[in-house]
């Protein structure tokens, strides 16, 4: 195959990212969305906040890190946040999946794309921080603008929302102090428990 | 209204693009693509095809456009590629969906999102150029994955995808020549007129 050829054959296979529904609800329509939906969510939030990134960041690499974020759900499915039994084994599906989507690409493309995902998932970098703190930051606000139907339906309290979600405000603490107060909010509505 | 907030009712709105359907198809599913997954999808084409861009371009600045191009489909509604009668109109409808949602963000940020959205449309800059390629090559990608169903239900023929979307030569004159060989085999396959 040419170059293009398997740059394409990746594209192609990555569709199925549009595939995979996630617990959260939309505001509009109330359906879940999916991984496709939130990936390009996240790329918005990280262009509208980046000023308030706690350090100076190289938003090409942020907005890379989310593209590519969620590709290994492809093959591992989406674990659930609050879901601590779906979680174990879920790195080793997940750098499964990752040699093979991946691996779909140019050597050197794939290789590089496989570091920015670890980059992402290590969390160690300004960027991968940022970016963490975004994906954290928006189901947040996606369960809010949705009355709390999916954490009620979970059992999710605001201590476990804070427990799951808190190494946002290394990414953010400006944004993070914002999502808190909507929390609290949360509460006095009626739509989350304190927990 | 502080900043962040501002932002946030912004994201917010936002979150309707995942209710803006298009024309074209998903291969797995075949259901019809939405607009953020159109928007993640361009964006994970820019990055995997960077390389073939005709002119060097800032990647920050492309995916810029590409995560925010579609916004204003929100208050316009998609347009066809193929439906001229409802292109009578689209850039007045545009303009308006543009000052509304930008208008919801912090004046500076409006105002920078505003001119990214218009230089997209303008199609001048090496970045533009080539996110206005991958805008255009990426339902032809779709439709070739779907046994050309969606070209055929519209009467769209070889002559027709060429005639509509030949531009993307400016943008990537590598990508669109592989997008002429995907549409001789798909002719060849039988799922597309020549016309």
């Amino acid at each position: 195959m040419t170059r293009l050829q398997q740059q394409y054959a990746f594209l192609a296979e990555c569709l199925k990212l549009a595939e995979i529904r996630r617990q959260t609800l939309l505001p509009a329509s109330r359906r879940r969305e999916n991984d496709a939906e939130h990936s390009w969510h996240l790329c918005l939030m990280a262009i509208t906040l980046a000023e308030h990134s706690n350090a100076p960041v190289d938003l090409t690499r942020v907005l890379r890190m989310l593209i590519i974020h969620d590709l290994v759900e492809i093959d591992a499915g989406d674990t659930y946040a609050y879901d601590a039994a779906g979680m174990v084994g879920q790195h080793e599906r997940e750098a499964r999946a990752a040699d093979r989507i991946f691996g779909l690409l140019p050597a050197d493309q794939s290789a590089e794309l496989r570091a920015c995902w670890e980059e992402f998932e290590a969390r160690l970098t300004p960027e991968a921080r940022f970016a963490a703190a975004v994906d954290r930051l928006q189901p947040v606000l996606l369960n809010i603008l949705t009355d709390g139907e999916k954490w009620r339906e979970h059992g999710v309290t605001r201590a476990k929302v804070i427990a799951r979600n808190q190494h946002a405000r290394e990414g953010a603490e400006a944004v993070w102090a914002h999502a808190l107060a909507m929390l609290d909010d949360a509460v006095a509505r009626g739509i989350l428990p304190e927990g």
